[in-house]
């Protein structure tokens, strides 16, 4: 059975980016700040330095309690016991990484139209990542969504739904009744001098805006 | 049951040295020449276009009846149904990778030294790739392997052994009298203006030599 996810703040690694010394210190501090998924995101890494950073998050997600999601690597995934991975366009598509971790784990999948979304969510995507929403530092190549864009897929898509891209404490104002699950943040808590507090304000003002009183 | 594997003439592709328009064409070509065993080898491009790649080198490699080995990338060598996985010292371990890959496929790890060779056939490899046995434009940065090493690890392992690293026309002759079963070859077929006849004027030196009357 696959778990039930809480996509409300999904933290996505950045070696570069990240203010803290290790990935696991950022992973942890980021979970204390209420993170509640985790993906791990090698770019540049060798496989060998991939496979042994997951291995020792998986410990930290495990123990505190949040899923860990892979990037790119079904593989890496499948060998760490991992919750998941995610694929963008540029990856392996949905079908195939779905033959290696089964049916039990979760495949997310980023789109940056409604058709890819609706191709996503035919090959059988768990989420979607919604985005690039803004200018980000990380993928500078990224073309952007538009807020409308992201209001028609929400209507056309039954899954769950986080946004993605340039996601800070004044960009994530702008997702208010827009009927998303959660926001994906990289620099703007792994960059932080305080990460754990850089998410929890973070969590606070889209938790504010998506379940208004 | 795994594959009867012949690793006589083992070709290992490289996009940025190869003298053909593809990959495709210079696997195929390779192949015409009497290459026994093929190593597709991305390591720049993306996990979309390695998976791509791989499926339409499998169809060549299944047309004419050789064996297709994936470097690294255990997920896309389920994905593709390839024969096989190869992974260096900085890839993932083979324990980890025999458990994606399963036991019926071949699983090749490259070895430096006599202890990485005992530690790999330990660790589950069907076959050993030793080297760089001497220096190369496609690893700089490789140490390099003695003959005397590959003697001695010839003598202590079991199975099936390649040489690879810089091996050409001159080089390969001085593996006469080492017992091993094949050498592995990048530049000196794939970036050859007539791959196919490269590759037959290698495999019948080495033959020579492996073999000597």
């Amino acid at each position: 059975m696959k778990p039930e996810i809480d996509y409300t703040l999904y933290l996505v690694t950045d070696r570069e980016l990240m203010s803290s010394a290790t990935i696991e210190e950022n992973v942890e501090q980021a979970i204390r700040g209420g993170c509640t998924l985790v993906q791990l995101r090698e770019k540049k890494a060798s496989s060998r330095c991939f496979y042994e950073t997951a291995l020792r998050v998986r410990q930290i997600t495990r123990r505190m309690g949040v899923p860990l999601i892979i990037n790119d690597r079904a593989d890496i995934a499948a060998a760490v016991d991992a919750d998941g991975v995610h694929v963008g366009q540029e990856d392996m598509p949905p079908e195939a990484v779905r033959k290696i971790i089964g049916p039990d784990r979760i495949l997310g999948v980023s789109a940056g139209t409604l058709d890819e979304a609706l191709t996503a969510e035919r090959d059988g995507a768990d989420y979607l990542g919604i985005g690039a929403m803004y200018a980000t530092g990380t993928k500078t190549d990224a073309a952007l969504t538009g807020m409308d864009e992201l209001r028609d897929i929400r209507r056309r898509i039954k899954l769950p739904i986080v946004a993605i891209g340039g996601i800070n404490k004044e960009t994530v104002l702008s997702f208010a009744g827009t009927g998303i699950d959660g926001i994906a943040v990289v620099s703007a808590i792994v960059s932080r001098p305080d990460v754990e507090t850089a998410a929890r304000e973070l969590k606070a003002l889209f938790i504010k805006r998506r379940n208004p009183e």
